[in-house]
């Protein structure tokens, strides 16, 4: 397995099975001289862990952060920063059952094509254990943005069918902690609690869409051809484990509209020094022309499939191609969308954090 | 302007404004010993070409490639394929007017903010003609997954509000060189058209969808975790002009799913050998799990914006604030979808050929 | 920091300080299914440790090294090897006189320069002990490359004025670790350890060469232009603590030399298959010609310097330029040479396991 | 082939064979906004081009530049800068003889290995005719470094036994254009003629050793690990056609010396601002400690073979195993140190150049 590292200067390289001893990663390239609130880390951490919710999947990882090099007294010595979570709640006997089966749509079969070998134990390398990682990585890169002004702010935005109204307007004011869906519009929250409870009665499972909301990107961040800023975060969030689509600005939309609908005026308003500032008066471009950020808000929607372990299903198909019924009785997720929140936030995090860097070779 | 490699065994590096004096690129990583018909590259870049139907710009594009390097009586060397597209239709009087101009929607604001200082003329780098050098690379890489029995097949599925019926399967054996608008569905390409002609006549444009199948390749190509297949192809398409939006497989739908919905059983089909071989029985995940082939067809939709050059608009912002009334005179497409289908096309096989070379390492 | 990532396919990346909680590292592109015995990798570091000879550092460094994850039932399974070390004996009091000094060609100087931070304890990232984690990356290479029937061989060359003599020759059957300063040539050997004994009477240190021999590398394997075999080879030894100077082949002899003595012509012998194999008569080249491995053993020499902290000193300058007279508690070497060997064929072992991967790719 | 990319933000990636149509590269990651003056461009080109010496190949290469991007009204757009240069000087026939010849010590017979294929006219892609696109691209990074105070200053220290004197100082100052040898002190220039003159007539070649010296790098700039300045300009001039060693400060001679001869103390100098300004007092070190800038003058060596092509050999083997005899009658130097003067300070400067970049994102 190679391409397990993300980012150019600001890099997170990461490993781990979900039951193996643990999971990590090394964030490369993180300046030096920034006080790191390990608590903030430790937050997003619990925000993504499964286990505190009714909703969610019962396992109870702790996912305490170790972090062990590169911060002296609480500040980043701009050396690469390495950090393990331990895997404390590894009931490997449960997959024992799993030894030799392809579970369908997850990546045993793949796995196994590529390697013929694999970790069998709760998915592997596969699992999304492996975005506990990205989430502390991506922590560190938000204490760097949160320095510069900028917000990353992601929510749910639909779950199975129940979507927030087309004309609820998503701000990084609102507060998604307060439910458990993460929706920023309250009755649609409630929906949504109801539509997962129903799937896991049915023992089924959900898919959705997490919406992203950036704000505070200066203008002139991004690369113009193989990495504008979209292409790097469609990459970044599509790395996630069941994510589908990437799309932002009007996204698919656009492709019903007319040049004359999608088009943003620009406007100029005076400023205090005489001169004019020009900026987009609209922006259904979603903050990033040509690949370069317009100075707007950015943001983006990410598609996931419902999880492929339910409960309903009891007949697999074994490596030698025979039946075999068996009852998952592993830790699964009836919709982890508002586990998702968080990690979309982080690789978005990681995407401008490393393009601001990238950024300032030009201002020499 | 860094990011103007893309690829990481299996490279394409471009260059080139608009209305300078060529595009051009260096293909490194290629393999050895292949036969390139250049007739193939020629075609391939004829298909982006605008000029040659009644519905995309008029620009007389010759797009004639010099191969400058790394093929010697036809066949590769293992060297680097250096290659200029000589731009031969520059009118720079054309874009005299937009000197100071920051057209809505265009890059020519983020440029500015980013570097200072920009090539106005016909959109410089930002302009699509950058992506004939990825349609001169994706043909090379063609040639080399040909050779693997890998098909690449475009097409166009959606323009404005007009798209192939849900019902209808697409298969790369279909034509789609046929019409104007590369519509594999011959009714939907009449009213593509017509929809087309009727936005021209106002002076509008319109956005839409281009698919793309992938056929033939192997399972266990791609790498788990941030280079997993689909965020490369993401990636890949997410970085040409106007792109707004990636899904792949159920996409955006999957969200609305369930998972006993959305999940692919295994099936097993007895060998000559006598051994039992095992694969998906249906496809929703569009032929990647966990990042990895799965040996099926990976097939994914790309949505693209209206382009934002339209005769309707007279009225722009110069640099300085002050309202500017002119007439756009340069070349442009009321819709760029049919030409985008070789563009997304020669993205997707650089990303399929580039996996099948660092693949390879793991059967040494 | 960035630049803690080494390689392209099989890449290894490492964090740590000195003094910090552990140093550690994460191998990527690791093939999968290969049986790796942890008592070699264990091994390996035991021979970069410190303190297990009185002409050594007495630090007792346990160096016991916990991989956590990508390998399982001692095969590794094609994901990311994630490991730790420890550091168990860090004496943080022991640097508190340095907390404000910059040491004499040390990297004190250098890293408050270009963060205005450093770990002053052991000097943090700068320490050799960073070394180690380069030989628990070059253990798994060459477990990689036994399978190969390459072997790396690394031995003692000079120290200080000593040297084995000019017409020895060196074999990679030779065992070096039968003397104290792994040298092949036994008589030469006492006479260096004499010399470092009186060095380390006086309270100085001295400097030396490591010599490395590689075998069994297969013709073609390199990249011809900026990645030629040297050029990463180079790249690799000269990344390492203390090294000044890398030559191959002839190296800076082969300046003073005439082009009728430094040319290898070419032989052919009869092959059973009735066909000639072609291969150079004599291997002044070192092993590769255009960047590219001939099949010939490939061999070169580093040099490094004394190391910097001496116990003769007793004057430094602090950060405010004032003199500051201590005496150097910590761990200090006369001579690094013994224990640099093994961090010189870890690093070959990575750049000549990489490039065997990158290679496959040409032979698809 | 893969590997023709050098450099991380800013990036050089080049192609051409010898004889093929051009050789070009593309610069990637320079700054926007610098101006360019072609004719300095042209005069580096010059300096490296053989045939106006009657110590060098008689090869008329024009070496004529066409910039064929990222450049408007001699500004650069921070786009990436696309160019050629044309082999004008193909005598293709005069190579016939060597189409199924290994010549000793060339890339023949490696290409041939690994590629099944080569291109025989001059070398193809492994002929120093490769250097002219380093050069070109060097030249942009040394117009950069300019404007930031930075100089890089080759010059040739050592032609076969004939080397500039031990106590005889090198300043940038020196004008080492004014003899064919480029070498900085007069008396030894004569006798490096006339050595040079001596091989000619016998049809013999020979090696050298090229000096470079950097001034004006501030202190700070250089990664501590992998990426240390001397590690990647070690990569960058042992990837010279030709180059056998590479060392930095006192390099080879560091290995005879003592920590006590060879360790810079500090000084401090008390600054017009009252505070005091430290720097190393001697600068033995080379002008880097732990792989980052002191602030000192950065110099090392780099020790090139004797040219492998040379009248005095007759008999060949081709590829049969078959003794040929034939005469070279091509373009051969006896020594090619003077020319690689110019390409040596071409890579030097595009890894400074890239060092200064990458070090910006640390002061954001």
């Amino acid at each position: 397995m190679s391409g397990n590292t993300f980012g150019k200067l600001l890099t997170l390289t990461t490993f781990g099975e979900s039951h193996g001893a643990a999971v990590g990663g090394i964030i490369d390239g993180f300046p030096a001289g920034i006080k790191i609130d390990t608590r903030f880390i430790e937050n997003e951490l619990h925000r993504r862990r499964p286990g505190h919710s009714s909703l969610t999947s019962p396992r109870a990882e702790t996912d305490t952060i170790e972090i062990l090099s590169g911060i002296l007294d609480d500040v980043t010595l701009g050396t690469p920063i390495g950090f393990i979570i331990k895997n404390t709640d590894q009931k490997t006997a449960d997959y024992q059952d799993l030894k030799d089966v392809f579970r369908p749509s997850h990546a045993d079969f793949t796995y196994q094509q590529k390697f013929g070998i694999r970790d069998h134990r709760g998915g592997g390398r596969a699992s999304a254990r492996e975005t506990a990682v990205r989430v502390a990585g991506g922590a560190f890169a938000k204490i760097f943005l949160q320095r510069k002004g900028i917000k990353i702010f992601g929510y749910t935005r639909k779950i199975g069918p129940v979507e927030i109204p087309a004309n609820f307007s998503v701000s990084e004011q609102q507060d998604v902690e307060r439910n458990e869906v993460r929706c920023p519009h309250p009755g649609t929250a409630v929906k949504m609690i109801e539509y997962i409870e129903k799937l896991q009665q049915e023992g089924d499972s959900t898919g959705g869409v997490v919406g992203c909301l950036i704000t505070g990107v200066p203008p002139g961040i991004g690369e113009p051809v193989f990495n504008r800023l979209q292409a790097d975060l469609a990459s970044a969030v599509m790395s996630i484990n069941a994510a589908k689509g990437f799309e932002y600005g009007m996204g698919f939309h656009s492709a019903e509209m007319k040049g004359s609908e999608h088009n943003d005026p620009f406007k100029a308003d005076s400023t205090s020094a005489g001169k004019k500032k020009i900026q987009p008066a609209t922006n259904k471009a979603g903050g990033i022309l040509g690949g370069i950020s317009t100075g707007e808000d950015i943001y983006f929607n990410v598609a996931f499939k419902p999880p492929s372990s339910i409960n309903k299903q009891t007949h697999f198909m074994d490596e030698y191609g025979n039946d075999k019924q068996l009852t998952l009785q592993g830790r699964y997720d009836p919709c982890v969308i508002p586990r998702a929140v968080p990690v979309v936030e982080a690789m978005a995090a990681l995407v401008i954090a490393d393009h601001m860097l990238i950024d300032s070779g030009y201002h020499l």
